[in-house]
């Protein structure tokens, strides 16, 4: 057993709480005590303590783009033509040394779990790997050895866009059918501790209706995480309506795909009816907002959506950054820039998007609070660095949502085990991988 | 003298430089030459050297609202509120202190000179301290100590409204005239190294046309220059509308405000006129985009007012966050939330406004580039950590502007004398002063 004491922690109310004592058994929480001093024999944990972060979406290797395409011109779609290069030269060696060192930053910004969007499944041309899950299997192993808990989306893509077939890169992302998909998904190991495997569907564009079906069957048959991409960009709404008459949103219900276990990434430009859709069937809206403004996206309808009933979560995608507290605050932050008012989500609204929200649309349920019998992850957030220093503990969950960042993360245990100390990640040089890794894959660029 | 070799540095063009070496004598550069071995006397600055940052709008005592008001509710307006309570608490001697420890935060985050737009001239209930500028040399000497060159914006404030006194805690901003103002700004000491003056409007809001006049030309004789508030929020336009049947800009450009020496902060709602004038004369605008999203003012004209012929600069304003590389992203980021289209502004022109044309509207046309005869302010940034970790020399610049934070500035020359070393402050306990002197000043809130 071992004890967390902390000298603020947020329990999931509205303000910090002091002398927070957390005692942990395995990987599980077992007890939580408020008002206690510091006993001798607890690791003393300073600054604010939150649960684990959850980054509900991402594309590993895009970290490899960072700095490299951001200031391009075009749109999304020129810059979609970027990142195909890079995943047309990736094998699952390399992509598990990259993906292991992302991860490592993921875990040195307080993130216990991420949602891996995973639709690189096949080598150039389309040809299978000896193992067909190769390229899953060496993202699972890249998770596992950054301690950070997995939730493999693994991800059907067939067409190149509604009615056209993949071009050369996108065969390294087809399966060739829905039916393939499910084989192939079947042969994926078991779920060990920490890892869970869920289903995508990478958007309207690369699925067809009833490939979208059987998607959906599985995922309803093995109770497993669904997530989308869905109305990222008005051309895609566009294609969306003058193939099928409806928003990916209606086609996408009329498919069986919404329920409580569904997530639609980004979300951004929605009808009041694909709102009204996404309240009444309990979903969760990931959104992603460092990568839409990159992306010139635009700013989705938070505020409408939570308030319709659906519940939000945060991811990086394309980590252009990797700061799920840059994203919390951009998700009010974009509100306000749209409505001229501030006040659209409450702090502990954020938080829970970063935290117990995020877990859950992963397929965790029992992660992201500090309560007994979660998962054992805790993020100590330093409040005397430079950009946190002079708040208080009733201002500290502010701070934190609003100042701090992820350099600002001090401590990270993950499951009970201790990921990140002293800011620093206890096992992996992850700058030091970055560049290494990142180099060896653009060097033939 | 004193040789900076640099393994790379941006002197100005699309890409960063390879081996420069940067020699200074006093506080200028005296040569810089490309392609240069280290010589073994020389400080050796891994990553990308820039010029000095300039923060061209700030308010140092806002720093302390940091994370307290950022969850609010309402508008500006509310906001306001809770900015005023903190100044009315504030005295030279506790002012000292607080500012000393923002400008060491600057000074981490690479900022070599900073406009202090500066109002709090008086003791509660206007009651004017022995020295009448006890204030405004408090921020001086704070700046001083910091290590960060000054221009302060020694600012007019006379009405609450257009055609209303002030209140209680305006009184503290209020010289009762623009003559009395101008009395005072001249019983200011002669500018010192690394010290210069300036004049400022507060806005249409607390400067009448004929008072605007009496300050411009002030401003004129010294040739100095003028900054104003302009056009931050809707109702701020509707009401000099109302009263003067033109826009701020009209009514500024009226009294004889504009010229190459003038700064319009903010410049958030404009006309097509507007924009016109501030291109025509030459102005600078001076962007604070996390202030502005954080106070829900709405996204300003960016790439319209650059296309027009005007300079744009930076500023940290509320200080939410004092990150230059975080403002001048959000230049370009912002603009492509409105646009759904990316490339509105390359890379050099946002590291130009927030270096060499941020220096040049505070005074400073001599600092903010690489070159013979500028002062000798060299910041670097770090190529190394997980956040800019995986660039190479082609993507440093765009990796600086789009991923770096200011937790990445590593060493910090302003005016020939090292300010921050390997990440530190080399004098000030940066992060134990702003704790210590908010906790201070926020007691009595």
């Amino acid at each position: 057993m071992t004890q967390y004491w902390c000298e603020l922690a947020w329990l999931g109310g509205d303000t910090a709480t002091g002398d927070v004592l957390v005692e942990v058994e395995g990987e599980r929480i077992s007890a939580v005590s408020t008002g206690v001093p510091c006993p001798e024999e607890a690791v003393r944990l300073t600054g604010l303590t939150l649960p684990g972060l959850a980054n509900a979406h991402s594309h590993a290797f895009h970290r490899a783009l960072r700095g490299r395409t951001h200031a391009g011109t075009g749109s999304f779609w020129t810059w979609r033509e970027q990142m195909y290069a890079v995943a047309s030269r990736l094998t699952p060696d390399s992509y598990f040394l990259l993906a292991r060192a992302v991860y490592g930053e993921m875990a040195m910004a307080g993130i216990t779990a991420v949602g891996e969007f995973h639709y690189l499944h096949h080598a150039p041309g389309g040809v299978r790997y000896s193992d067909p899950n190769a390229m899953g299997a060496a993202l699972v192993a890249a998770a596992t050895e950054a301690g950070v808990r997995m939730t493999l989306l693994d991800t059907c893509y067939l067409h190149g866009g509604i009615g056209s077939a993949p071009n050369q890169v996108q065969l390294q992302f087809s399966d060739g059918s829905a039916g393939a998909w499910a084989e192939r998904v079947a042969r994926l190991a078991g779920s060990s501790t920490g890892v869970r495997v869920g289903a995508a569907v990478h958007s309207v564009r690369a699925v067809d209706p009833d490939a979208m079906r059987t998607v959906a069957e599985w995922a309803r048959a093995h109770e497993a995480p669904l997530h989308a991409h869905v109305s990222e960009q008005p051309a895609e709404n566009q294609q969306c309506l003058d193939a099928y008459g409806r928003t990916p949103t209606a086609v996408l219900a009329e498919a069986g795909a919404l329920s409580d276990r569904f997530t639609a990434v980004h979300a951004t430009h929605l009808t009041d009816a694909d709102i009204g859709t996404y309240g009444q069937n309990h979903c969760t809206i990931c959104m992603c907002p460092s990568t839409e403004r990159d992306l010139a996206d635009g700013i989705g309808p938070t505020r409408r959506l939570a308030e319709s009933g659906a519940r939000l979560s945060l991811g990086s995608d394309s980590h252009a950054v990797i700061d799920l507290f840059e994203e919390a605050r951009a998700v009010e932050l974009n509100e306000r820039l749209t409505s001229n008012v501030r006040g659209h989500h409450t702090v502990p609204a954020l938080l829970a998007a970063a935290t117990r929200d995020g877990h859950a649309c992963l397929g965790w349920p029992d992660a992201g609070a500090l309560a007994v019998g979660q998962w054992a992850d805790l993020v100590s957030v330093r409040l005397d660095s430079v950009r946190t220093a002079g708040v208080d503990a009733d201002s500290a969950l502010g701070a934190a949502v609003f100042a701090a960042s992820a350099a600002d993360v001090h401590h990270v245990v993950a499951g009970g085990r201790v990921v990140v100390a002293e800011g620093r990640h206890v096992v992996l040089d992850v700058a030091g991988e970055l560049s290494r890794n990142i180099a060896a894959v653009m060097e033939g660029a």
